[in-house]
């Protein structure tokens, strides 16, 4: 496994500040940038983007009117997720896939979901020696990860982006995540078709992998099946198929699939477009695909309020420090949980 | 598979209807009921239990008055989980394992969380002609669920007598649950030991049961291992290994086991129980017994606020017109989730 946090250049966190001072400097333009979208302008749609991702008060209100401008344009995209552990392989595989897509005449824009990043840390995708084929082509879009703190500020930053990706009249959009705390779960949420890369290891193949990944997934692909590695790919193929087969059918009805890839020598990715044609034809005939879209929306609504609830109840100072005063307390067994809780609850309203 | 709602025999809400009644003619005495209870009387235990059930405010303070009292002397028995869906055996399987416990010198208090139960409705448990024997052992108490709409509600009114059954002395308490809703993380959640009763059926073992409950159990029992089933249930028993070798190994570091009984021949009981005392042992050694009960109180803190947050955002009646306002106006693709989760909480602020 590479280390891919020693790869990030130095110029890129230098980029990201730069970018907000220029929006600082002048006056942003919502119809200049919003044009510029719409007329498929890449520098529009960065703007754009860094709008969104900024955490000023001025810009998010004028990110909200921009958004709200380009929802009618939106939401006509494939949306893929792509998972796996470092040293998987993703900027790899994405490229191979991305490259693809070109080649096919689609236009394809790639973000990420990274909560680890910060904007003095690096992020995924912020190596722009990665991907070096794509970032040449005029078809393609990749944009690192936004920064951020929590999860849900990092999600809702990129979920976003893509309806200004959409509006920009990409045709595909991959979305990159590592799996570090519930980003997964953030990325399945916000994703048509979700894929696991793995590679072919010693042993059992399942080791390591986060509870409830599996479940999530509709297509696992054991990446770098070439040379030596080619056999042991296709053993862990089996091993994974024979798994998934143990598992509850999904909601979608669609049976997930195992393929074997190398990113590196091209081999295997026109199988697993197919794979996910296939799967965008049955998801659209059954109305899985339509209803899943509605879902994750009524998801990231509610999601978004009790993030925000939650947030507001535990950050407050005095409720911070009773909290710790009462898990103490529950834990020397003077207090049961449920009364602790009506405790600070009670507390909480008398402090509103 | 047997219905049970059928079975329920019609003297049951009278009972409870009745107790109800009497607590409320006269006045409740915490010091008596207290004291019945440390004595190991189990009228007082049932009354204690019944306050604890009660929605009355009057005698929800009373509860946590008794609660209080009880905490210094609970927290030392053995508490096990057992879920399963309708027609597996779970109450023939408790009666077995109870009275194998009775004979062994134990004292089994059995309580249930099944929050599809109402006062007009009945629950498990309810039927007084099951679990025959083992009513009528000295040693064992039995509790229909209590009654409630809410899984929160119930759980904690579960949690909260489990307390009282401990302070009554009771060495192992087991907690019976079907598979509805979310019930199976919520029992999960307050015992030491989680048990799946099973059936060997036809075809795929692993059929059926709802996602995530396989990775909770720490044992996984196949019952009516007996007669012409017996063979079919070696070989359920024989799945089941092999799929949960694949999964990743839990937290307590314990590799759940597959066996198989029969709970009505009353044979693989005795094997069960050791298998929980190895589990105990294991986890008791290593802190994960100690660990996990701490971290379950702590959960049922923060659940319990978060649920209250929850609640008294979406059930205040202004914020439920504009919720499904705006739930239409984000599936028209009008408004993003997020800028309707903003419109919604700063309406939530401004009625306060």
């Amino acid at each position: 496994m590479k280390d891919q946090s020693s790869k990030i250049p130095s110029n890129t966190n230098k980029n990201v500040i730069d970018r907000f001072k220029k929006l600082q400097q002048k006056e942003v333009s919502i119809p200049d940038i919003f044009d510029g979208i719409i007329s498929k302008n890449t520098a529009a749609l960065s703007k754009g983007i860094t709008l969104v991702e900024s955490s000023q008060k001025k810009h998010s209100q004028k990110a909200q009117q921009l958004i709200e401008k380009c929802l009618p344009f939106a939401n006509n995209s494939t949306r893929i997720g792509v998972t796996g552990v470092p040293g998987v392989g993703k900027s790899t595989f994405i490229e191979a896939l991305g490259n693809l897509l070109i080649k096919k005449g689609k236009r394809v824009a790639v973000l990420a979901v990274d909560p680890s990043s910060t904007i003095s840390g690096g992020s995924i995708l912020g190596d722009k020696t990665r991907m070096e084929s794509l970032v040449r082509s005029k078809g393609a879009f990749i944009r690192p990860s936004p920064s951020g703190s929590s999860l849900g500020g990092v999600a809702q930053k990129t979920r976003e982006s893509i309806i200004l990706c959409e509006a920009a009249g990409y045709d595909v959009i991959i979305i990159e995540t590592v799996g570090v705390g519930q980003s997964e779960t953030a990325v399945h949420s916000m994703v048509d078709f979700f894929l696991l890369l793995k590679l072919a290891g010693a042993g059992d193949e399942l080791q390591g992998i986060k509870r409830g990944i599996i479940e999530m997934a509709d297509a696992i692909v054991i990446n770098k099946a070439d040379g030596d590695n080619l056999k042991r790919a296709r053993e862990a193929r089996n091993q994974f198929k024979k798994a998934l087969h143990l598992y509850p059918i999904a909601e979608s009805s669609w049976s997930p699939e195992v393929l074997t890839c190398s990113a590196l020598k091209n081999t295997g990715i026109e199988e697993i477009w197919e794979l996910i044609l296939k799967y965008l034809e049955i998801s659209s005939k059954n109305g899985y695909f339509e209803q899943n879209r509605i879902r994750q929306n009524k998801f990231w609504l509610l999601q978004t309020i009790e993030e925000e609830l939650k947030s507001s109840f535990y950050n407050h100072p005095e409720i911070k420090k009773s909290l710790s005063d009462q898990i103490k307390a529950v834990q020397q067994h003077k207090i049961t949980p449920f009364a602790a809780a009506s405790y600070l609850l009670d507390q909480h309203k008398s402090l509103k």
